[in-house]
């Protein structure tokens, strides 16, 4: 492996756990998953799957959410339940979905879970509106994050105290990556394992997944496509977001 | 929706179904699986999740794959076993993946799956080495096919009678569509939803996911990069491989 360049390699992550709820966005979860199935193979990870129960855990929205084929759906199996997680978990990464149109009250556990855990963690990622759990969770509150463009109202709403940045593939503030919708993740994540782990192995698992990534994290032509960049860049600019 | 351009709106494929199984790597499913579950919500459509058993289907990659954390896996639920598949397929997905490296008699279930199933579909596409799977049931031989380049040599060993295109991201012969690299899967998918069911719908999801598309498919940076492109190219222009 490379020679780790963020951290003392006795103080690399090894717990590695991802939040799971139904309706999570599948991408949101294997996208940032796939790469660490390649980095566990030249450095020591364990992974999580930390879940309502132990029962496997559908994509499936809930049913305020219009869709023709509303039983297209696949389900992911936890090794841990929100109530009994893993001990001393490293990294937790939090996936957005359309889950996220239950009422809040169903997504308290997670919310509870981003809020008990953050303390303890080396490192928080979110995943497209998964930042909307942490925004609730209260651990984003005077932090610099980003989201979803296509859901930027929805999600930006769920954190009046988070400073918004509404032109950004990812957004790094301290030990919280949030990163912007969907395929943001896979970029976010291999920047995290350049930065943790090293360019070198990062930039190996990007060739053999044949992923052009995308390095500068304020590259971001969607915040143009869902018009987000000048309406709230200019909210944040004058501190009205936060 | 936008209107179908490849395909009768009355003859559009309806019944998708993806192959999994032991080894499977996470992102050749997941990456064309996500954009399909939110062209569900606006088309018709029915999934299916096919393995060997309905037990669910790890990741994990079998003992003579070399890593330093054999356990960092994840687990997918099936839906149907080959054995009892869903009446009328007209789409089936095959990934690639780690269990690949299984002796090929693990992998003879899906092998003839594939063949069994191939006269009935209206598409067959894979990603990455699931290519392999393909060229073992027969069901590339005298076609044009594309894989992943950083398993090119292996991949394409297994189909001697196949002219393999080293330069591709993805590669159309008929009604089967191959694509390279786990990634590569994703850019496919998005060609294949743009051909079958129109651009627009295509570029809405790729917006929603904020996924820059390659929509050249003999656009391949990574044919460089594994150095695939002069070897075989030659070999293939001299017809050997053919």
């Amino acid at each position: 492996m490379s020679t780790p360049t963020a951290a003392q390699a006795s103080d690399l992550p090894v717990n590695i756990g991802f939040v799971v709820y139904p309706g999570f966005q599948a991408l949101d979860v294997f996208g940032p998953l796939d790469p660490l199935n390649m980095l566990s193979m030249e450095v020591p990870l364990k992974l999580s799957i930390i879940g309502p129960t132990l029962e496997p855990v559908s994509t499936k929205a809930p049913p305020v959410v219009p869709t023709v084929s509303p039983d297209f759906a696949q389900s992911i199996v936890p090794t841990h339940t929100f109530a009994s997680p893993p001990k001393d978990l490293d990294v937790l990464i939090v996936p957005g979905g359309a889950g996220l149109m239950y009422p809040v009250e169903l997504q308290q556990a997670q919310i509870d879970f981003v809020k008990e855990q953050y303390p303890k963690l080396k490192y928080l990622i979110s995943v497209c509106a998964g930042a909307s759990l942490l925004a609730r969770a209260g651990v984003l509150d005077g932090k610099r994050a980003t989201t979803t463009k296509a859901g930027w109202a929805w999600t930006t709403s769920t954190g009046p105290n988070v400073n918004w940045v509404p032109k950004a593939r990812w957004v790094v503030d301290g030990n919280i990556w949030t990163t912007s919708g969907v395929v943001a993740g896979i970029d976010g994540i291999f920047a995290w394992i350049s930065h943790v782990y090293g360019e070198d192995l990062s930039l190996k698992i990007a060739n053999t997944f044949e992923f052009e990534r995308h390095t500068d994290a304020s590259y971001d032509p969607f915040a143009d496509v869902w018009n987000v960049s000048t309406s709230v860049a200019a909210q944040a600019s004058t501190g009205q977001s936060a």
